[in-house]
Parts: structure tokens; sequence; C-alpha cells
């Protein structure tokens, strides 16, 4: 099965493909997990993917961080503009967005190194026993360059942040994943030149309906 | 003088490369103005300069839309991860984020369609007379994936989104400016190959010492 080859390369710290569906935001996302981050990755995902570059947390983890969603902040927050706060995209879901971190070690945080940097710090973050809440606070600072996005389980949400973090657990590994969309021109990258990009790269392409069938 | 050169520029919707200075990022930025925005301006940015593509908006502009930084709103809100506030980055200045912002009309935001219809949107706002506010409140939402900076004027900080502002306001254009970072392999692109880039490209590169001789 498909799914065993992409959590086979998962494990290997190769990069995977995942492609959404027609029906939501029919866009293919590359994906590889944060523990195998380097600087040539980043390079690779600002250059050949080209979308933001964020780091999906699971539920668990993410709370144990104390982080919560963005939209959460700014609804709370006191700020006039608190109503710009969006409960619903487009493709019908809510935002998977928490906040951006940046390492406290890094220079502007936005190089291939620094990213890396930032993205290696919370991998190995997540893999802690202690508490978490204030380390992330004593290590880490936002806004950053990283963004990261909170998972809400495949059965509520069916985006890339979720059957990135999906993938993570069947290949028993922390859920702490790296994405980044993949674009085309003026649009997403169509699903034929995703699946071209996979086969030239070696890639497993996965599709959103291999995680329900 | 090659400051008259950039105004000049940038006023024929030309991308200018601003380098802001050793002491400081030791990073290029190419910036272009709002209003001349189009998908393949974005591709442009995302393939060949590599980082964040951010919205610069003038402090008087930022007010009259409710604009506030994002580490006012994340210092406001409930999170108990507030303190991560960055109060200085490795460059010794406060972040210029505000928020990020996609504008209503947009399908996921992030290809170069939806980014460059939310920043021509942001930019037709900026010239509007009316309640920027009232009207940012309506037609944008957050979080998006064009990253609002304010500036604070040169007088303040010399980063990247005052010295671009600060080019806009010489042309007599609204303080609305379009910025993404230059990488290199891992680090910033170093000023030479930002100079060898302007060249090749027919861009003006301006220092940020040139705005205060």
């Amino acid at each position: 099965m498909i799914i065993n080859d992409a959590v086979a390369q998962l494990r290997k710290g190769s990069m995977v493909l995942i492609y959404d569906g027609d029906e939501r935001e029919g866009e293919a996302d590359i994906i590889f997990h944060a523990k195998f981050v380097t600087p040539d990755k980043i390079e690779k995902l600002r250059k050949e993917a080209g979308g933001l570059i964020c780091l999906a947390i699971e539920p668990m983890i993410a709370k144990r961080m104390g982080l919560v969603f963005y939209t959460d902040i700014l609804a709370s927050s006191d700020a006039e503009i608190k109503e710009m706060e969006c409960t619903k995209t487009a493709y019908k879901d809510k935002p998977a967005f928490s906040i951006p971190v940046n390492y406290k070690g890094v220079y502007t945080g936005i190089t291939d190194n620094d990213r890396a940097l930032t993205i290696k710090k919370m991998s190995e973050l997540a893999e802690n026993e202690g508490d978490l809440k204030k380390e992330l606070i004593a290590d880490f600072y936002s806004p950053g360059h990283v963004f990261l996005l909170i998972g809400r389980g495949i059965e509520n949400r069916k985006g890339h942040t979720e059957l990135a973090l999906e993938l993570a657990k069947k290949a028993g590994l922390k859920g702490v994943m790296v994405l980044c969309e993949m674009l085309g021109k003026g649009k997403a990258l169509s699903k034929e030149n995703a699946q071209k990009y996979a086969e030239e790269n070696g890639f497993v392409f996965l599709e959103g309906s291999e995680f329900y069938d």
C-alpha cells in the first residue's frame, strides 16, 4: 500500500507529497518530519515548492507547549481590528495557524540556516518530557519566521496539517511535521505536475482519500 | 544621484534592491510599490528572492486602518505564552510585523494570483479617503498569507520597512510597499551577489547609508 511506502520514506527522512483532494484546497504540499530538517531541505522548499514553510504540531504536544490558535490570540487581544479573525476559509475550514516563532539563537530568522535551526529546536523540544511551555517561552520568541500550525485530528479536519500529522503517527514519530505548499504559475501546482515532480524526485505521492479508504 | 534613479524606477513600477548595511541585517530586499503588483512579480519574488513576501505600510495609514504591531496583539491576549513577545531581535530592533492578511476574495491565499490580489486590494484601500478600519475589517481576514509590516520612520528604525517607505515618500507614492528578503545558500544573499543580481535585472541597488548622506 502506498501509505506504507510513505511511512517508510518518512522514517528515512525523505520528503513526501500530500495532495488533499479536488474538493478541498486542490493543492499538494511537500512534507517531511521535523527532526530531519537541514538548511538544504529548506532551500529546496523555498525554491521548488514556493509556499509558506510551516511546522505542524499535534494537538497534545501543542497543548503541553501552551500553544493556541492565532485566531484565539487575535480575538482575545485588545486590538480594534480583532473582528478580522478568520472563522472560515473559502475551502470551508478554520485556519490551522498558531503563532510564528524563531529560536532565540537565530540572527534574522529567515535564512535557510535560521529556519532549519528553529525547526530543529522545536523538534527537540517536542521530544522532551519536562515543562514544554516553560522551555518554549525560554528558548523561542514570536513573531518569527516559522509558522506553527496546530492539528485538529483527521476526524475533524482533512487539511495538510492533519494528514501530515496522521502520517507521523502511523510512522511512530512525534507529531512535528514540516509543510510547504507547492505553487505553479499563478495557481497551486496542478495535481498532474505535482505527481510528475514526485516521480522525478523519487518521492511518494499520497492523496488525502488514501487515509480514509 | 542613485536615490533619484531609485525613485524614478519605483514610479515606473520597477523593482529596486535595498541593502540595509553590514552592521544591521546585512541583507538585501527586493522592494516595489504595491500598486504595481502582478502575479508574475510575486512569482519572481518567491523564486528569486526566497524570503517572506511582506507589505510595509506607513504609520499614518496603518493607524487609520486600525493596524497595530503583532507584539501588542500577543501581549494583550489571554494566551499563556504571551511572554514570548519579541522585544528585541539579534540585530537590535523591534520587529516590524503587524498581522498577516488575506483579501476575502482569495481561495487559499498563498498562490501568486491570491497574494497579488490581496496586495492590490490593500493598495487600493490605502488610496481611499473613507473609514479605512471599517473597510479593512469588511474586506480582509486574518490570519492570511501577506505579512503586514508597520513603519516606524527612518528616524526611529533603519530597517527595510522604513527605507522602503521613505523611498515611496520621496517618489510621492502612498506608503504601501512590497518587500521580500533575498536569500543565498544557507545565509542572506551576499551584498556582492545582490549587486550582481540588480545589474543583471536592470534594478537600482540602494544602500541604507544613501538615505542619510
